[in-house]
């Protein structure tokens, strides 16, 4: 068993993930091999995600998830098989989305698929990643009168929505 | 540090793991010894639920997580000692028990203290799994009049509950 | 890579976690060195905290952190980078905060940014742990009329809050 090869692959994965929720397109893209494929189960867009080649795949990310948009990733129970210069990978994950603007959370849970390649200057890379869903589903804010973001919501998110009044009532009564 | 078998135990536990959530039932006898023990201590039936033996642990899990009953298991943290062909580990996790039917969902958290054992086969498996909660709570979707399921409901189920109008409305503002 | 040293430092990381979810406030000092420091970025307080010393840490955590409060912090995606008997750590995390008494639950993800030591005894120990939150946000229970808990909670506590009829209600429909 090559131990030394599955922690590089589960740092790729993790740098990969991190990428994604701290929104870091500059760097995202050294995780992919320039033929990247990806295949996201998300019914979100009411079919799922296909793309091809790293720079789809960036340019995706960069225009689709804004500011506006919290992204939680987390993936973890690794089975990792190596063959070569070639590794297949299952994770387990769920993620959530916050549509902050649209008050709006989008959950779901999945196990990845992937393959991974090691190339030429000794770097793993995700050759394929994508799931199929568990579950999604999606729940509105607003049925939660007393929700209030603390932390994390563009500015200018914070003043919209029901919770003025309400959500200084609660913070109240929050441990201290 | 024998860190070749704590891998080995870590992807036993991952398999365990996800054989339930995939309702893997033909596979997922294996992870167990024969003489294995279970006491899962969920609050679910009004007390633990304690089993022996492969056969009936395998035979729970066919009767009770049927396609209308998903499961979420996210275990991680795993903190093993090993001692010739035994071995301890505790894990942290969290699951979710989604009831489809009954529009009800199970959250929970809780440490499982396991101990495997290493077969004349060379194998690892689960001698004994078990945990006494941190917590466990119930809810009812339907005091989320715009919850919608996106993906993973029997199809039947889909059409149950009260979510059908107010669900697509939210859809509609959904991210794009 | 010195995989020994990576499982080392995973296994104080996880040690730490379950001190604070166990409460276990005899044995959680030894994690950090003497003049640990930790800026946890949470936003329930107004501001972040920030403490000094194991002493002032440990005491925080059993003033602020007693039977009513359940705590819940699942920590993964470690990408750890070690220097001799120096090391730092990224690590993703959520954490749940259930204050039982105030029926209020605080959630929230984030990425620890921790510094490791190994002392003159061997054994590693946090010399720094801190976060920013990617989101953090506060709802109540008594917005979802059919929360029951059904483990994990104080004797006191249970009967508070509005759920007792509903609760029971759902219960009878729970999957069995």
């Amino acid at each position: 068993m090559d131990l030394v090869t599955l922690e590089e692959i589960r740092q790729l994965k993790y740098r990969y993930l991190r990428c994604v929720d701290q929104k870091l397109w500059d760097e995202i893209g050294d995780v992919f091999t320039l033929d990247a494929t990806v295949a996201y189960g998300t019914q979100v867009y009411g079919k799922p995600l296909n793309m091809t080649g790293r720079d789809e795949i960036v340019a995706f990310f960069r225009a689709n998830l804004g500011p506006e948009i919290i992204t939680l990733h987390a993936a973890g129970q690794p089975e990792i098989s190596v063959d070569g210069d070639t590794a297949t990978g299952s994770w387990r994950f769920e993620d959530t989305v916050i549509a902050v603007e649209h008050r709006v959370v989008i959950s779901g849970a999945a196990f990845y698929q992937d393959r991974y390649q090691r190339g030429a200057d000794g770097a793993w890379r995700i050759a394929h990643t994508g799931y199929k869903r568990l579950y999604e589903a999606m729940m509105a804010l607003d049925d939660l009168p007393n929700f209030k973001f603390l932390a994390g919501v563009p500015k200018a998110a914070k003043t919209t929505g029901t919770t003025g009044t309400t959500g200084t009532n609660v913070a109240d009564t929050a441990v201290r």
